[in-house]
């Protein structure tokens, strides 16, 4: 199962590259932060793609590397806390090219072999339409419109794609807001629910983590 | 009612312009088409105010001209189609700041008066998550998670904000995908019906047009 992490090097991203050795049989960890995806893929078993997902021609010639591939986990993600009053059109852009763009770019250079797999971890609507996460709200609806119409546009090529729906986790994500929620699940706990209900013979749709 | 209509240069701000005239006291267009605007403004009596979503500078100069607002409604949009595989991040972004973005720094630089409206012009989710259109659906999908969120940023100040789902309606938004649908509503007609929906003594949080 040859498998494509992008966002890597998140606290996520990391958890699954974990959870996913022993069954991937090639491992790419794409993420933004080169010495991070390093270590991570020297533990793993693992190859680095360092890439900005800003970049078209970084996320291309990362995905060049791959080959066809059967697993795609789109792991990236960016947040930050702050008022429609107060938000600049640059803190926009930055996350949507981590919370969507980077989706698309990567859909357009990847490369799947027949029946291959992509998930897109993305997030309770009621949870994110709260003051101060309009461009995270955005991106991250935006993403899940994306991947409804990748779904048809994929098609024909065999690929099945699945929203996951999580509730917080633990992870570096949430540092700009302070730390993470209490009730946040364990990145390592997550990682296991996510391949255990992707990783099956027909992948839903939808997977509500809770 | 001191008026903003941003996206005024297109055929359904337009048409809204001139279905405000009477309705208005002071009618504020803006747009991205100089030319299209003067002739706009002259012709309904209405300000011409020339600015590039795109320029968080050009946005926060043009609201400088209007002072404190009674209604704003943002009927910007930019469409094209094109797969997944065909688009470049160049495009996305094009069509992000016409649907999304451009909302965001309107509004993070309008001004209300007590009982402003807002009013979004939005899609049928199901009419636009098809091939060849995710980079509209992930963009005016996510303008709708951010009218979401600003609906409670800014219920302190008292102003209320209308989501109106629109069918196809017969534009110059259309010519990049060959034309309109022939069962596209027509742009005087939408935009009659758009008012009588929200101009009401309690606006609707989501007003569906058939």
């Amino acid at each position: 199962m040859k498998t494509l992490i992008v966002g890597a090097s998140g606290g996520l991203g990391g958890a699954l590259a974990r959870a996913l050795v022993g069954r991937a049989s090639q491992l790419f960890l794409l993420g933004r932060r080169a010495s991070v995806l390093a270590t991570l893929a020297g533990a793993v078993g693992g190859e680095a793609l360092p890439a900005d997902l800003g970049s078209e021609l970084e996320v291309q010639a990362a995905l060049a590397e791959t080959g066809p591939l059967d697993l795609l986990i789109y792991a990236a993600g960016a947040v930050s806390k702050a008022s429609l009053r107060e938000t600049s059109r640059m803190e926009i852009e930055r996350l949507e090219v981590a919370n969507s763009w980077g989706l698309a770019l990567t859909l357009k250079y990847a490369r799947f072999n027949p029946a291959a797999r992509v998930v897109l971890l993305g997030v309770y609507p009621d949870l994110v339409m709260v003051p101060g996460l309009f461009a995270y709200a955005a991106s991250k609806l935006g993403a899940e419109a994306l991947l409804g119409v990748a779904r048809k546009e994929f098609r024909r090529e065999g690929v099945r794609f699945t929203l996951v729906r999580l509730p917080a986790v633990a992870t570096g994500l949430w540092t700009p807001l302070g730390g993470a929620p209490k009730q946040a699940l364990n990145p390592d706990e997550a990682a296991q629910r996510i391949l255990e209900g992707t990783l099956v013979e027909s992948p839903p749709e939808l997977l509500e983590v809770r």
